[in-house]
């Protein structure tokens, strides 16, 4: 981006500032593919004060309509993968391509140590500078069900804003990564070559539900370990059942820091799209995504409600304690516990 | 068992259907290791009849400050792999072993179909006629939580009569395998050596459960391929993270048809339980099922009486379709929803 637009979009921005602009005006600038406009109505709807609520919705709604038409593809893998350098070097060369992507992240740990993985924007300096690229660090919230809904309301905003391709990076702390595989369409792996991390760098279920793994870093004298890890992970994949998707999960190698293998990792990308396309379970998927948040936000409602309640909060604590002891049973405790509600 | 044996008892449970027994003698019978006490409160427990509730209680009270001292061992794989051929071929060493062994099934499809897996004793025909031997098929119920919790509850009994070793047996259907492994102590994978079973035959995740995957039939033509197959799935649990219990799940090869093999399988049992007995995880892992239990009842509990409110039922509907045709979110129809409730 050339120093003059940037000076401009600092005055623009600015200027935007100054007036509080109406829910209407953020979504006819999201329409228009306006990324500050975007900001902030993403802030809008991560706030959790009251008097945005109303905003929010009318947003929301508003860019429904435009929304469910990119590609959403989560990515995970342990520190130390190359998350960053794989989507600066991924996300440029959708931009290449004509595509314009979006990054967000869901890492629930940020907003108790207030340290996002992508709050230094440096550290994907050459994709931020892009036009065509839109980068937002984790949506803070107390919880990973708070974090998930605004990350999912952001993805229809953004997919309202025209980006095509949505890249969701989780850091896998807790259950995030189960949380980014359930808004994806596609789920991506990020893999090392090399002692432990085959057997502590990921946990348990996170293999199953990858769409691809990468051996990252495979490049100079880690390039022979790499293409052994390949084979042992295509081998180890081979093993598990069929997909819905009746997709065959594949097994890539990619230097990110060299641009290299990344490209076949988007022809793979839209393999799947393309066949999880032409068997109706893209749509399907979706669907059952949807419908999955819609049970999870009930339930967790409904569970927090409960446990919230003073009387079940002092019972529980008699009843814990009387398990321990094996002075009852779990289901003799829950009746207890349950007649507490009414 | 002699045949004078089998009179006597036909002769004793003759006897015993006469008068309806007591809470307090079933649980004596129990005590005193009375097959058919045992039997006769399990169906009390089984019962949704309301007049058995209080006697149910009485019952699983008296008998759990005898319980917990058995090893529990859950056992799945799917049709074919010679499940009920390896249980009988396990439970005979068992007892040659001076342990007794009881046997129960996790079954949820049989309530419907009618047709336990285990309905047909025959098909273990010689374990059956063992005296210390206990057989006891599926609880039928209307759904796998029903089940679950009399299983749970049949454990119960079975340790307070005094069984040393408890084989919970699984079909797989649905989410049965995650509740067999969610009562044992030991949770064993057969497997068959062959085409198409790697790839087909085992739900995703049930894998990672494993602390042990024995390839059964390993016997005959089928020895080397069985080899094969052991190697492919020792490479594969090698690449999965360690397991909270510490324990590195091994792979083996028997033959249940032959008796081959199923001594190693209870030396690597016993193995197990010397480690997680040293480590803690043994006890931990109980008290960790009995919260899971407890959670699981209460949360099923809350689920199903918000689903089964009627107001519920109709906006449910409405707030699906609006789902499908992308006119809602998740979490607006989330809300929509709960606001029903109060």
């Amino acid at each position: 981006m050339p120093e003059s637009l940037n000076v401009e979009m600092a005055n623009r921005f600015k200027e935007f500032r100054k007036k509080v602009p109406t829910a209407d005006e953020l979504v006819k600038g999201i329409l228009a593919q306006d990324q500050i406009a975007l900001s902030r109505a993403i802030t809008i709807i991560e706030s959790t004060a009251s008097r945005h609520q109303q905003a929010s919705k009318t947003i929301i709604e508003a860019c429904l309509p435009f929304a469910n038409k990119s590609i959403r593809i989560g990515i995970t893998g342990v520190p130390g993968v190359g998350k960053s350098t794989f989507i600066e070097s991924f996300g440029k060369l959708l931009i290449t391509k004509g595509k314009r992507v979006a990054v967000l992240t869901v890492d629930p740990s940020s907003s108790i140590s207030k340290g996002s993985i992508l709050g230094d924007k440096t550290r994907m300096d050459e994709l931020v500078k892009e036009k065509d690229a839109f980068i937002r660090p984790s949506a803070s919230g107390d919880n990973l069900g708070g974090v998930a809904r605004k990350t999912r309301e952001t993805i229809i905003l953004c997919e309202a804003a025209g980006f095509d391709v949505i890249l969701i990076e989780t850091v896998g702390v807790g259950q995030s990564e189960t949380t980014v595989h359930s808004m994806s369409d596609f789920f991506l792996l990020l893999k090392l070559a090399g002692a432990g991390d085959e057997l502590q760098g990921i946990k348990r279920g996170i293999m199953e539900m990858a769409d691809s793994i990468v051996i990252n870093k495979a490049d100079g004298e880690n390039l022979k370990p790499a293409k052994l890890a390949k084979n042992e992970f295509a081998r180890a994949l081979h093993l598990y059942p069929i997909k819905e998707s009746g997709w065959k999960p594949k097994t890539l190698l990619s230097s990110a820091l060299h641009n290299q293998g990344i490209e076949e990792i988007w022809e793979v990308i839209l393999e799947y799209i393309d066949t999880v396309k032409s068997n109706g379970f893209f749509q399907k998927h979706r669907l059952q995504q949807n419908k999955f948040w819609l049970m999870e936000t009930i339930e967790s409602q409904l569970k927090s409600e409960f446990y919230a309640n003073p009387q079940v909060k002092i019972e529980m604590e008699v009843q814990l304690s009387a398990l321990e002891s094996n002075k009852t049973t779990p289901f003799e405790a829950a009746e207890k516990l349950l007649k507490l509600k009414n």
